[in-house]
């Protein structure tokens, strides 16, 4: 808590300055908008039991062999050879995904959800769930840090742009002292009328464009269409929205 | 180089990230707005044969001593004891400083300007000197690297500006496929009409008015007031530019 009784909202942009941040008394929000964070709250909505992170391909092939469960995971915009589905929310509808479990592992997202180990709560976030994030934080009264999952370390736009949807949502329950959160808001605000539009000069989206999902781009910038709350327990992801499903 | 045979533009938002980045190749601009690079710009540009960037305040002392330097630089806002001087620009007038060296200790523009050994040349920017940095940068066409001294690693929204401001400048010149260049000259941008009013809500800004030094912000924000070009050479750094002084 700060003088002003309220809880601390920090932005990390990216895994490389994790350190920078007191994480043990904090949720930590992982955030990795292209594509992991958006995917797993989609499987969730959907009905997967959970979601297991996981950093290898050979993790991803082990676990998921000794589980029966669906393997994910991709290495260069291509599914990683050995596992079965790649990145992509649409390869998770409901009648495919319900009650079964997925061992996904990404590069980037994995690696800060095991390097925020520490912290007090983890969850994920991204536009399609970001209504569930924003009212689950509030509730909360905790300590926020919001943990962009970035590229290889390098800070990257859409990331940077969920964290300020949040940071915009939810800042007068919490004190915001942290520069990074202050751009992230200025990116979202400015962004906000057309997210696909101000994604277009990002390095990320040239390189997705290049693997043709423009599909998955848009739907990953569409706020609230896959309203779960992905909460780390026990190693895996699960759906902690009590809100009714459809 | 890259395939459409311009060098590579890059912004390091925190010297936490500078490991993201090869900077063997490239002119690396150490950025610390509030006050460092700031004030050395003044100082050269007001005559100071060099300033010697020291990272203690122990070196600033004995350094000094055995040179008969200025000794300068500043801890949490004070001069630290056993210096004489401190962070201001106006600090450093012509009549104090013509011929003289000075040796200078802070905490954010040393570090990152010590990690930047290995790049093939390092000068220091900040908006009194904005365009001696862009007319130098864009006649070397070699790749750059604009590297935020932040503060104690966390991104800050001034360092991001002047970085902004560069990109915005220099762009048309230089291949930049860098989300942290972009996010700058986002900020930059949307700021640059008035940098003062958007400096307000930054944290650093609230530490320094907290220390009477609005006056100090208000010039460190102010572009080609001191047009020098603050070079590294075996240790020091010189004025480069060729420019005639006043």
């Amino acid at each position: 808590m700060t003088q002003n009784n309220k809880p601390r909202l920090e932005v990390c942009p990216s895994p490389g300055l994790l350190h920078v941040y007191d994480i043990r008394e904090s949720i930590v929000v992982i955030i990795d908008v292209l594509r992991a964070t958006s995917t797993i709250c989609t499987a969730l909505y959907n009905g997967a039991s959970k979601v297991i992170p996981v950093a290898s391909v050979a993790d991803c092939i082990r676990i998921g062999n000794d589980l029966g469960a669906i393997t994910a995971g991709e290495r260069d915009g291509h599914i990683a050879e050995g596992l079965q589905y790649g990145n992509s929310p649409f390869e998770y509808p409901r009648d495919f995904v319900q009650g079964k479990t997925i061992v996904l592992t990404t590069t980037n997202g994995t690696r800060l959800l095991d390097m925020a180990s520490l912290a007090a709560g983890i969850i994920t976030g991204s536009f399609p769930n970001l209504s569930a994030v924003c009212d689950y934080l509030s509730e909360q009264a905790q300590p926020v840090l919001l943990g962009c999952a970035a590229w290889k370390d390098r800070v990257n736009l859409e990331d940077m742009l969920f964290a300020g949807a949040v940071v915009n949502r939810i800042k007068a329950n919490f004190d915001v002292n942290c520069d990074s959160a202050l751009i992230a808001e200025k990116l979202y605000l400015e962004a906000k009328n057309d997210l696909f539009a101000a994604m277009k000069s990002a390095t990320h989206f040239q390189r997705l464009v290049r693997h043709g999902v423009e599909k998955d781009i848009r739907y990953c910038l569409t706020p609230d269409v896959a309203p779960s709350l992905p909460l780390l327990q026990q190693g895996a992801l699960v759906n902690a929205n009590k809100a009714p499903q459809r």
